[in-house]
């Protein structure tokens, strides 16, 4: 395995981590990781990611609250990925320039990906140092309660936590579906029969886990999807209000 | 510098690359790709991205016409990463479980982070490769026309393009502002005046431009900024309406 094959070999045994040593991260590591998030990627080179630290013990815990899971107040960083195009809103704003196109949900989608391949291209340099990461999604279990904590102006929203630390635990590698059900050539293609399709998948994922804890019952893929779909969280199923609230138009038809 | 640094230092290097040698990618490397593509992290381990492989030339003229960008069409590879919630719609429903909130807006979300972090996962594991990528936001110019030439089925959008192959150019490092301005402790915090605190960022910029193609006057980030938000693409702005078309529930307060 050649040098720059250690990068792939990295990523192919990513492992989400929960459980964190108390041990904070140097400095240096910090900023190298920073560096990265900089060189990200950025629809049109606009920079529309910023990224609030959480340092604070009482805010991580707020967070966490919000997430419904102690561990995030326990990770050593806590970052949260921000859509940001109040920044370039204020810069055209100082040229006097127009800037209400700001608002408008395509740059808020754009900004939203910025955020979203920052925090990767952040988890991938973080593996690369054995540190471990944890995305929280679950900051979106109230968008509205995180844009308050975190003093989010308008034209900004909370896209995805992340925790990074080193890792206290080493979890065995989550099975995945097979890709031949998830990658198509040139057009989409459906299985007529889905359960069919990923049988083996689903005892699969029954061993994982059975390994893990043998003494808890565990669920299959298709199990795990059926309770995904039952656990709706009415905040969240209906965090749209909150990014309008933010000061992004949707630009509904019927809107002019 | 030990092993694991070159994976931090590629990613430094990043640059985006528009032209590529014609060369193909080895089956074996683009099936990397793919494995790296597999392990990504999902929310709540439900893999809702999936990814089309563009590789008919009429097919990539199409999607190239849609980005109103000829290289395109000269990727070597072309994958369009697409959120995903048909597929656990249909397990669920084939098991006759609640599969109705697959349609939420907040499911739309889950698997739009999926798909554009699956993207860079990507991106870095090609890099890795001395690939070279370009990110290809602009499908977004006509989702609803994208929708159509890939055959996306109810409850799947495109989130984002990226063409890979082998770089046919080397451009320089791309400037970027600094960090300060983009990353905040504990709560965010904005600046009395954004182009005092760019100033040497825009002289900047302007260098990068010049020394590219000292031929061509070139633009500040400030008037960068200003250029864009007057780049107003209709049907881009309106897009949640075909986020809509595609059966996604927006769940605005005044609907039930
Ligand atoms: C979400 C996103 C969408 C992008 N869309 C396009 C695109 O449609 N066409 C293109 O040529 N470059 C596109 N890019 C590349 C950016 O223009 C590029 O990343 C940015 O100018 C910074 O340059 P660099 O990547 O070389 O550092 C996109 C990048 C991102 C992250
Ligand atoms: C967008 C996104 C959101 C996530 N949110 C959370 C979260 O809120 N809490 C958590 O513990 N894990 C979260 N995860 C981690 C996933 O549960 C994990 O990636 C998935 O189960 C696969 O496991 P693996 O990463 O160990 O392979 C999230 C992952 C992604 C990509």
């Amino acid at each position: 395995m050649n040098e720059l094959n250690i990068m792939l070999q990295k990523q192919l045994e990513h492992r989400t981590i929960r459980e964190f040593k108390e041990e904070s991260l140097p400095a240096e590591k910090f900023n190298d990781l920073m560096e990265v998030a900089r060189r990200t990627a950025s629809s049109n080179g606009m920079q529309t990611c910023s990224i609030i630290r959480v340092t604070d013990p009482a805010i991580k815990k707020e967070i966490a609250a919000v997430c419904g899971q102690e561990y995030v107040a326990k990770a050593p960083e806590l970052l949260i990925f921000i859509v940001d195009q109040y920044r370039n809103y204020k810069i055209a704003g100082e040229k006097n320039s127009f800037n209400e196109s700001a608002k408008d949900l395509d740059r808020f989608f754009s900004a939203f990906t910025d955020a979203c391949i920052t925090a990767q291209n952040v988890v991938n340099a973080a593996e690369s140092m054995n540190l471990g990461t944890v995305y929280l999604g679950s900051i979106l279990n109230d968008s509205e309660k995180v844009c308050e904590i975190l003093n989010l102006p308008q034209l900004t929203f909370p896209a995805i936590g992340l925790g990074i630390g080193y890792p206290n635990q080493n979890p065995q590698l989550k099975p995945r579906m097979d890709m031949s059900l998830r990658i198509f050539e040139n057009k989409y293609s459906s299985f007529n029969n889905y359960l069919d399709e990923i049988k083996d998948y689903d005892k699969e994922m029954n061993a994982y886990y059975d390994l893990r804890d043998s003494n808890r019952r565990v669920d299959s893929f298709s199990d795990q999807v059926a309770t995904q779909f039952k656990n709706v969280i009415p905040k969240r199923q209906k965090m749209i209000n909150v990014i309008r609230k933010q000061g992004f138009n949707l630009n509904l038809k019927d809107e002019k």
